[in-house]
């Protein structure tokens, strides 16, 4: 009733500034909150289309140049979902106005403009967050939980993808994201397969990249076409700090994938197997079940994982893709709040570059590379 | 932004209570809806619960007693949360005082009492609307209109279930769920089946039910036992208007299930298989595929099926159970508005409650029943 | 080595007469049998036809008169897997002869008829077999002794299902199936899901049955039509001896389904759920998991399931179905040689008939009934 | 009937031994062969061994010298189960008799004696087969059917995979399969990823390795330990000549995976998904489907997938994995009456052992590596 408001001002309004938008009309209702977040001001590409987007998600100002956003000190939060490319120049700005600064990922084409972004907001002591919401799953807690809890024994193996198919189209247009300062494969959704290995494994160390084009070229928009440098597929071996060792794959031509992001852990004593195509659903194998009554057990989504249950107090109901939004803004909205520490800032969007740029290095070099320590 | 306002007063705030706020939150940012809502009014057993829920949840205004929503001019809606047996009195008064009336399944213990909030919500012109959104999931919309289109042929069989598993402990308490007006596995969960029978195939006109006890007593939470007189599992077979045939099963006992309401419908060219254990999926099996090349294809939700890419531009994200309500809510909101028929209004919560009561008469006579027509 | 040779007689050589022919030339490599089986003679049709096909399969002897093999001394055991209305002509010939008798399901289209068969060898003390081979499956002997050892409770509820689509398309021809003396979907099929409900369970007490007709005329194979009187889907309710309900499902135009030999079992502390279509796992819930960790576990058959280890040390590999055949003929050669009594004898083949032919009449009257005790 | 006969001389009865013996009693059963095999001799670690084997297995003879099956002119065949570094010796050995000779894999533990012992066979005209038999599975040849015929459109992109955890326990003693000699993951089950990788998309020209070692010492049997110096698991980036690019891993140490033998082909029109878990199932996607139809269907195993209806008339029944040996014979056996060119010959072998070598040693060196043309 009399928590204190954060207004946010969002800048975007496509897939993913909706999901934001969604995630802060619901966490509010699910989650307590030290906020109370208000859909403050929208900016968009033009005036006209600020104002259509605001009066649809509910945002009381609308402006077609984000600075406006920036330089309003009623604004708490400067939210953005604009273009890669655009990132930088948008938390800078923030950040130097003191605005904590929510920024979808990645985070920056290049990890030194990411590191570049993280010093700046440490130094200004903003909060900061990275959309990574695959992470904010409680299945991937549970995860997470059951192998710090040495539930799987010691972890010998990792084998992660992230594998859809919205680039598998050849005719399909040269678009921001084929340029490699906009990303490829690897940077685009094999970053999410890294966020999940580190997330449940803890830093990698050491690894051997594999990029591939195999569309090298796409239709400009103009009648010709226009070379494509990024990677198509791009496959890395892994080594982490704790003794294990895997692999990953992010690959965006992956005929009939919509949503694979998965995983497999092995560990002495246990194994955990999951997809994203049933997010709500952990596999595991444990080899303290009896005999001849093993197997991989299929765990539902319940109550008893948090915070499932604050969405619904029934197991088995399910969340969806924009629930995991409404969780991470929960958990961002607590750490501005000093509640707990960031989820994943800057630093961590950092490292998920470095994790990016390590393994396109190995790759281009066609040899190991350490990752440097740290994001 | 100048849409009107629609004021809506709950009553309630548990499962089913939060679920509706969830879904009032989220519905008009996804939807472009007639009207914006807004979370007005909050009644629950006291007025200390009503305030504390209203805070943590968004409401104005918050009292002890649901009728003061009823006498408050400024309430549009009328949405009800309360324990089922309340549903009808609750009902009556909202619709005399000529608010739109949003009631949770089921409508009422006894079709008669159903039958009289229809009749009586007919007869003042209000809105209605009863919760079975299970009924929302576009996979089930596609469902119908593959069935409607004549994508299975002619459709011979049908065999539908809901099972779940929250009453299979013997030891846990007596609840209203166990009075006979109260409920039963068939009123509660199997009603679900035959709300997705009916939704895909059309009136069922015949039926044998099967309805059974397994546990006849259950701690009264004041050191003894008290008698259950309700099903534990109820069964039926039917027979359909248009020639199929079938059958359903409500089982709330089902020690492991979750979220067991599936279906399979067979047609003379193809077939559709359903769990809502994984409910962004359709399972399709046509005969015009190739021979050596058939087999059930399994759909994931995306933008192809209405309205999934309001929530998501991005196939395979999946939807979840909240978002079915905010589907629901937002069918709801265009009927007051008269922009379409009411999705599930009284009159089909009726039909269900006729359902239910045919299928138990039968059980209890131990002879097949014709289900009166209509609701 | 010096094991005592066994001489097979076997009648017919389609579909079935070639899984028996399968099943004898495995069975005395994979098992340490108390005979080495010999295929001695086969009758067919014609003796054109048994030449021929007593070539391809491995007989020493042909002939077009099956009577012929009731007279030959030499032969030890008559195999049956002639048309369904010769089963009782043949079997009595043999046993008469003092033959052991191995015959195909169903044992014959009536319950007398069987019975008659059945008393016929108990007091000839000749050995006999039906060939009901999906009970042979280690998955299936697994949950019976997981049930036995209430691993799962005390059992309350029971859901089986026997569906394929071989008699879906309406425009295939009349054949002996179709006669009331033939079968129809539950005879046929649904026979299976019968056996495997007594086979985990016990006793089937009273039933209530629904048998639909649904293509009720088919090419006769002279340009004409020919009425079709046997049911193309069956269902019944279930009672126990156990104190268990449920149900079970045959039905032969499920359109899309191959081998939904699908069953679950829910006990007061466990629960099991099988399909035919993947028969070479059993899903088991325990609700002695710990919480939050609790879900259906796919055990895969192993060498900790009997006889699995038998045709391969190593877990997962998977039996086939003809695989199952073999294991059933060894439990049939054990039984001849009196170490261990008849898996399966006609006197269970009756059992099954007398099932059938219950729910069949149930169904007719529209009434419960109770299934006379026994065979 | 009057088929000629082809004697066979089998050394070794442990696992593969009896998988053999199997498949040769039932293979002459379920195929129409140009030769009827009989279990001649069979030769084991001493002459007890043997005799006792003999018995059970059905051979004739039995000898505890397998130099004597060489020796034996009425032995066509001489079929090699022994440990794998006796496969040379032995092989040549038959091969300079004169005989046919069929080894189970690996061919030899290096490329260098795998090649002396393609050479020689070729030299001497004799027909060879090395034991691949996943290969022979019917949803493998319509896999390779649906590529070579252009349904998935142009192949892009392979994920390749054969995990088990039969080497997961770190107290398992060490044994031949750990001498460098013996093998290690990617020699005894990467080499079936590697053997399905190029039966689907041809040859392999490059790959880059990662070969590890995770359990680096285990009990000796003795009291002691003994340093392990083969991979745990190993995997490959892959180039193949037709453009695509992929990768594969071999584990043997992955907790809770019995038979993890899947991969996934992604094409310009289609996809596939595989897993030896379900190994009657192949799962295609189709681009040709409607929009909103789309997914990856599961086809079943059936007749229409030849030699499955050799096996079973009926769709959906399923073969074993003994079943699959058979077809592998039935192969052999025709190979060798000259209808079809060897199936998998010593030529094959070698090319697999020449893949894994060069992966071993890309992984040694860490850099990429051309993969010799041929075998």
């Amino acid at each position: 009733m009399s928590k204190p408001v954060l207004n946010i001002g969002l800048i975007g309004s496509g897939f993913m500034g909706k999901t934001h938008v969604f995630g802060f009309a619901s966490a509010p209702r699910v989650f307590d909150l030290p906020y109370r977040p208000v859909l403050h001001s929208l900016a968009d590409a033009s005036d006209e289309a600020a104002h259509r987007a605001a009066a649809t998600l509910g945002f009381a100002k609308a402006t077609g140049d984000w600075r406006r956003l920036i330089e309003d000190p009623e604004i708490d939060v400067i939210d953005i979902t604009a273009p890669n490319a655009l990132h930088k120049e948008m938390a800078l700005a923030a950040i130097a106005a003191g605005k904590h600064v929510y920024c979808e990922k990645p985070l920056a084409p290049r990890a030194a403009e990411a590191r570049e972004m993280a010093d700046a907001a440490e130094a200004a002591g903003v909060r900061t967050q990275v959309g990574f919401n695959y992470l904010c799953n409680p299945m991937l807690a549970l995860a997470r939980e059951m192998i710090a809890a040495g539930e799987l024994g010691e972890i010998r193996g990792y084998r992660g993808l992230h594998a859809e198919d919205y680039m598998a189209d050849a005719h399909g247009p040269w678009s921001f994201r084929h340029d490699p300062a906009g990303g490829g494969a690897l940077a685009d959704i094999g970053s999410h397969a890294l966020a999940t290995a580190e997330y449940l494994l803890g830093p990698i160390t050491r690894v051997m990249g594999d990029c591939v084009t195999l569309i090298d070229r796409r239709p400009d928009g103009r009648g010709g076409m226009r070379a494509v440098q990024v990677d198509d597929v791009a496959r890395a071996f892994l080594r982490f700090e704790n003794g294990a060792q895997g692999s990953i794959e992010g690959n965006w031509i992956a005929t009939g994938r919509k949503m694979q992001h998965d995983f497999e852990v092995y560990g002495t004593r246990g194994a955990l197997a999951f997809s994203q195509e049933r997010f709500n659903e952990l596999h595991f194998h444990s080899c303290g079940d009896a005999p001849g009554r093993r197997g991989f057990r299929r765990i539902e989504a319940g109550p008893e994982h948090p915070p499932y249950g604050l969405f619904c107090v029934a197991p088995g109901h399910q969340l969806g893709f924009n629930d995991l939004k409404a969780i991470e803004i929960a958990g961002y909205l607590r750490a501005i709040a000093g509640e707990i520490p960031e989820p994943f800032g800057f630093r961590k969007g950092l490292r998920i570059q470095t994790l990016v740029e390590t393994i396109q290095q190995s790759s281009a070099r066609r040899q190991w590379l350490d990752v440097p320590a740290g994001g």
